[in-house]
């Protein structure tokens, strides 16, 4: 496959990209700010040649005919949220930003779907179904990300556990290809057995097939009831160790979430708010919705039987909306509480529900043999733990090369244990030689060919996954 | 792309075979019975050159280098129960059989997952899953197929609505490439974001990509309780109509199906049973699914009060065991009974929940206008109907004319409707046309090259879906 070479873009080729989006819809040097260089965690910093700001499928594709005649890498980005470098524009060229196709399109409350573009915020879109009684489950901790970049990371969140994830959730793609043909993948229908499922390929490509200009997303029936407990535990052996038991009772969660005491402290001293219980040693935070009374209490009723026989201190029960509300709210910013200690780096592997556990204390037993404090709290419900590595005061060798000795040995436990290395945040730049390690070449000679059907001059998001 | 010559092996090459699998599992000539040559439906009849039976991935590595070498088309082969020529071996070579590769490898109760060989017929693994409390919810009519037939095709059938399809509870395959390398894609985790999904590229991918040796699937608790409503109605259109608002009335339930009296008429003559209730022109038969009797009652009242608002005649209520398996033992055999009435045609469309009334009622207009009998019946809870044209008396030239005529024009529809061509039988030799027409030349250009990605000698199940 071709790499292209970071190419500055010259004053007619700026021009020619301000002919195809306006003029204040193309920003270059000075004019770029420091966000479109890096995203949320990786310290890769990489400066665009320029921001374009496209309003629609006919300009993406002629951004894309433009970048692909003239040989130019595009990265496309939403808001920039991501926990990997996949929006970073490693080798230069354009980042082509979604921020304007940021319109739901269409809700049709009989086919149960919406069709939006990519630049709509989750938040924004869970907003405005809900508002119609409906629901769209998949539900990251980072709710001002993008449903495009939701899409192309096939980001899970908190309600996988019963929900699934984003791509369960994709029914239909308009895309942009990289020579600038556009195809659509996929439509309303809620079942497709007509060919390969390209709708599933490009879900979780992180930019490196297609531009997605059009998401059409299946919505369900907004659960009417839900409650919250929160069951602290004397140690996080114990609290992770409930977890398969809980998902055995019959009773699928809607959440199933654990965390270490001490991400609380980090909580309440970054947020300056308290949490509602402190002082064990980890919690299992449990969310459950369906639609009548007497449903939710037999559900917490045998959840919360399970926590005590499981060695739970307390179950606590959240069945206000205020105090369910209060919960989640501090756990959505679990993330933001820990990154504000230090600069981290993160882990993001799954594993099978059952060696979740042994997967997590092995993660924290590291510290101290590395020297490094690491923090962990995630999705026990569906394997998916989040264990973070902090910098701290370590100076810049030190830190890498503290990072690449545990992260490594993290990745092979992770493996081991039947894992993979990213459950929802995506490969992007940081994760690929994980990935490669992993699942070796035979499987990655498999996506560099499939890259290069999508994509022969290697235009798209170059530097990424493969 | 390549597209191997017919080719008869010689004595050599059958005993290269026999040296693989063992004597006993190679069939050639007359040895080779003539369901080998056909499927379920399609008229499309060729024998192979030899049925091979491996016993394990070893012996499918070998059968496919073997292959790879002599550059032998390979057609995977389950239970044969497939509906658009699929599994037909329409360029001769080696049919791989999975009847060998049939055991239940590992039920995981802590993960809730399954691991299987492809050939483990679905019946049979529905009993065993449902002996430990747990649901293996893909249904589809044709309880004798292999779950790899159903993996390969993205089977969908009755449960769809509430549950999803084959392709949601596929988590990891192992696969034999067409070179004989094989490949682990996916595993027991419950999500994955590590580089393009290969698993659902595979599924639905119907033997042209690779041999899929092993099957982790997704299970769910058993649900305790089900019950079932049967509703017939003044018209077909009536009852059809009435899906959308049921779907919309806050429950979903498990199946909502829909079928024509003359389809009752059929069934009653050929099974020799009498279905519950006849002489409503049309019917709606919906499965509910729950934990306790207080949520089912409520489903239950929610679902006939629609379905009365709707001008539904009456609503029976199906609360014992028995009654609610009559239903469906006589649902599942609808397809049964129109074959024995005569040779039939299938349309196996999607659409929009919101256009599938328009869609049957269209097909079924066109009966009068072109002289031959349509039946219809199908998932009208998730906008697939399933089609029938009847043969008849006709000869050979009329029928394969009527069949042409009618199948382009309801192509046609369909595609107008924002349907897709099929919606759980899969694309096999029947429907390539019709895939073809509907998703235009760069559609199936990136169909093609994928294809060859996996299979560049294009000896997998050749003259399939492209």
């Amino acid at each position: 496959m071709t790499t292209p070479q970071a190419s500055q873009l010259d004053a007619a080729q700026i021009q020619a990209l301000m002919a195809i989006v306006g003029p204040d819809a193309v920003k270059t040097g000075d004019e770029i700010a420091p966000e479109y260089a890096r995203d949320e965690l990786v310290s890769t910093s990489s400066y665009p040649d320029a921001v374009v700001e496209p309003a629609n499928t006919a300009q993406v594709r002629a951004i894309m005919r433009f970048a692909h005649t003239h040989r130019i890498p595009v990265t496309v980005r939403g808001a920039g949220t991501g926990l990997c470098g996949g929006s970073v524009p490693v080798h230069g060229g354009i980042v082509l930003s979604t921020t304007r196709l940021n319109r739901i399109l269409e809700i049709d409350r009989e086919c149960m779907t919406a069709t939006v573009e990519p630049g709509v915020l989750l938040l924004d879109f869970q907003k405005e179904v809900e508002k119609l009684g409906l629901f769209y489950p998949p539900d990251p901790g980072e709710k001002s990300a993008t449903l495009g970049g939701n899409v192309s990371t096939n980001a899970g969140g908190m309600r996988a556990v019963k929900y699934g994830v984003t791509r369960d959730y994709v029914r239909g793609l308009e895309v942009v290809l990289a020579d600038g043909e556009i195809v659509q993948l996929g439509g309303k229908p809620a079942k497709n057995s007509s060919g390969y499922n390209l709708v599933q390929l490009l879900v979780g490509s992180e930019g490196t097939l297609g531009v997605i200009t059009k998401i059409i997303l299946r919505l369900v029936p907004l659960p009417a009831l839900r409650m919250s407990l929160l069951a602290p535990f004397p140690a996080l052996a114990t609290a992770i160790a409930a977890v398969p038991a809980i998902l055995n009772s019959g009773v699928t969660p809607t959440a199933l979430e654990f965390f270490q005491d001490k991400v609380l402290h980090a909580f309440e001293e970054s947020m300056g708010k308290p949490f509602p219980h402190t002082g064990a040693p980890a919690y299992l935070l449990i969310m459950l919705d369906g639609n009548s009374q007497t449903e939710l209490d037999a559900a917490y009723a045998a959840v919360a039987e399970v926590c005590l026989r499981q060695q739970a201190l307390d179950v606590l029960i959240a069945d206000t909306s205020e105090r369910h509300s209060a919960l989640w709210e501090a756990r959505g910013s679990f993330l933001q509480a820990v990154k504000a200690m230090s600069e981290i780096d993160e882990v993001d592997v799954v594993t099978p529900i059952s060696r979740i556990a042994e997967f997590i204390m092995f993660c924290d037993s590291l510290a101290e043999e590395y020297g490094v404090r690491i923090y962990s709290f995630g999705h026990a419900g569906d394997g998916n733990g989040h264990v973070y590595l902090l910098r701290d005061a370590m100076d810049d060798a030190t830190w890498r090369q503290r990072q690449d000795e545990v992260m490594r040995i993290i990745y092979q436990k992770g493996a081991e244990l039947g894992g993979a290395v990213s459950g929802e945040h995506g490969i992007g730049r940081a994760k690929r030689v994980y990935l490669h390690e992993q699942v070796g070449e035979t499987y990655m000679r498999l996506l560099r060919q499939i890259k290069q059907v999508f994509d022969p001059l290697g235009i798209l998001n170059p530097g990424k996954i493969i």
